[in-house]
């Protein structure tokens, strides 16, 4: 058991697991944990405020968004056996 | 089961199933899957008739969304067995 | 079933099957599903003209293209189970 | 076995081991396990500090992060069958 | 069977299949299956002489190559079931 | 068996075996066959000394280099069953 993954002081994974009832649960668990790694890496709110400013008008930083919640969601999908 | 992934405004799975009949239809959700996150993150249309604009006319950005489709195609396929 | 994923005017693979003879052909697929979304989202063929004027003069984008080809190669690969 | 693989001076997988006691914890070893190939990779402590007073600013940057913090929660969360 | 998928005028697979007998044999393949894909997007040696003049002096360039590599590898080692 | 795929002059898989001992070695390892992709796209030792230094005081390529890591890492530790 790995016993230096102390968790952070920002919870990275809302709820504690990767299991959701439906699929669009699923995918709004991968735009969450997605975001809060942005949170964790920057911890001040002004500044995040001022990089969303940024990426919601830039299209190239919103498709580079899109392939990191596409990530996520393979391995919430594989989590909840796809939801068969 | 994860009760924090309360889904958000916009609808994310259209159909709440990753499962189609065939791959044809399973493509045709990567893709609206993609642009879903893109809507979910810039939602002011008028912004994202821009941004459309801009990268409908980037090779580069063109090239990173194929990537995107092809992370999200991945998973459908997967949940679909291949269509096997 | 999911019934909201209507498909497109472009058909996005072709012969509605990830199933081939051969590597080769699953390969040549590959290339030419990540080709059907460049299509798809740049209908114009004077633009795409253009835009594939840009790409394959441009060593970073067509190394970015690699990167979509062996991504869904990988998923055509695993639904031929690798053609063992 | 591969005995060329001799670990570096820097500890890569803290605790040398992938399972986690829950998802929080996995999560918060995919972001430990990514800053330390960043630590492997650029030893100097003082560029480091450079370094991320660059990517904490910058929202291309840390969407990027996230990506690869999305890759290897895909391995931790396949490592420990998803916590299910 | 896909017979839409007529292999093109260039071998993108040479030996049409992933089977290989040792790691290293694997890898060789993934790099060459990666610039087998930039041959067939850009048929001009002599362009492709100028391209990978440009990347190989970009590190940048090199290192999204080595993230193609690492995908092409990952379908032929588990292709290989990882030469266990 | 793929007899196309000669090994080139560098040796790309060290050990030619993705079995390790321990995540440990699998992470080096990962890290260390990134690197031999480099090593056998540049072949000249004093323009990739050039190269490491433009990307070691590069935040981006660093993070670049973190995703081609994960990436590597996901197959060795899959071809490890995780060091379960």
């Amino acid at each position: 058991m790995n016993a230096n993954a102390v968790p952070p002081a920002i919870e990275l994974i809302p709820g504690n697991t990767l299991i959701t009832k439906t699929p669009e649960e699923g995918r709004a668990l991968a735009v969450k944990i997605a975001r809060l790694i942005v949170k964790s890496t920057q911890t001040n709110p002004a500044v995040r405020e001022k990089l969303r400013a940024v990426y919601e008008q830039d299209a190239g930083m919103i498709i580079a968004l899109t392939q990191t919640v596409a990530i996520e969601f393979a391995t919430i999908a594989a989590a909840n056996n796809y939801w068969k």
